[in-house]
């Protein structure tokens, strides 16, 4: 609808991939809803994913033994976290809808996109003990994974080889977006796109378009371990 | 025993942190029994973990459109990897255990080591199908997952805020190092020493170094979901 505000932290070398696809329709099809859209293009920004001293500027707080978790959430309190934590941090705090659309690596994202959850999400800005879960401090808003893979839909079936898909959600969905107070929808997952038909893939970019028609009127899942692990 | 070889990847900025502690018992340790042990510093190398375009050198077996997963596979089969992946790649080819030392990071392993997993863990090195699980092209090398959390033991029980411990650890063990047929040993997991006396964390040291000892007599764990999910 109008003014809601949507963040697309996209991963993927190349544009012309189906990840590069399925991220220029949510774009398309969002702005068309009168959503305004950013999208933080990690590859293209050479996004840094390593969380070092030098995400704080100036002096750190205990210079003795570096703590990036304490240094990080004190930098945050007295405004000397480096500038493109900074900028990411004011994209997330305007966002209503945090869209994350990448290949998965590993049962997981990419280390690049690791790396923004790692470095952007920082303690004092996402969440402050005892403001975590459902008090998380970026509470209010929504955020859904969508993501392509390699293995097909019977290998992530309960009982397949990878197991159901939902086993590796769980530290994404559960630990870095619920934990932050983010309500989750449910993922769009692409299984397979490498090994089907042109055919196919043209219907996965169809059914992403379809599905964002109508989102805003979806209900988050209940993001408890049932959902997960039945 | 005498001759094995252990490769340890570490993920932590400090020297003086408890990561940085458990890491030089293990070094310490498994030297002493005769071990032949290396280290693989990630912040100290700078790893790389953003899979690029730079990971391979020279020619792209299709420059027309990026495939990370293709390129390096085709990469590693021309040996043009870029050099500091073969030099990884090496070190695990090399070794008979492999331990992963790191501070939990948003239930899973910071970034610059998942860019580890991302881009040293090459298909036609590690894995290549239908060579994977147990007949991944890693088969007869051990793994373990040495981490310290944020979170306190009963936050990561089951039932607890975090849920099982266990569930986090279906990515990384089943979904990287089972993938590659590598056999997983027991995690080790020091719970929320930051929250503890400088007493309960010289104890953790020490559990590590008595584990160590009887390492090489530990029985791989079954890495199925039962494992995992109950």
């Amino acid at each position: 609808p109008p003014g809601r505000k949507v963040l697309i932290v996209y991963a993927h070398q190349e544009p012309k991939s189906l990840n590069g696809s399925l991220k220029s329709i949510a774009v398309e099809e969002l702005s068309k809803q009168g959503c305004s859209v950013t999208v933080s293009d990690l590859y293209a920004m050479q996004f840094e994913p390593r969380a070092t001293r030098n995400d704080i500027v100036g002096c750190l707080h205990n210079s003795e033994e570096f703590n990036y978790g304490v240094e990080t959430w004190e930098a945050y309190k007295r405004g000397s976290l480096s500038s493109d934590l900074v900028e990411e941090q004011k994209k997330v705090q305007e966002a209503d809808l945090l869209i994350f659309q990448f290949p998965l690596y590993w049962f997981s994202m990419p280390a690049i996109m690791k790396g923004w959850m790692d470095r952007v999400l920082v303690q004092g800005f996402a969440h402050e003990f005892p403001n975590c879960y459902d008090s998380g401090l970026l509470k209010d808003k929504l955020a859904l994974f969508s993501f392509t893979t390699g293995g097909s839909k019977e290998m992530y079936a309960k009982g397949g080889i990878s197991g159901d898909i939902r086993y590796l959600l769980w530290p994404m969905q559960h630990g870095i977006m619920h934990f932050c107070g983010v309500k989750v929808l449910a993922p769009h997952i692409c299984f397979a796109p490498e090994y089907v038909s042109e055919e196919k893939r043209k219907e996965m970019l169809i059914a992403w378009a379809q599905r964002l028609k109508t989102l805003w009127n979806e209900e988050p899942i209940n993001c408890s371990p049932e959902w997960y692990f039945k």
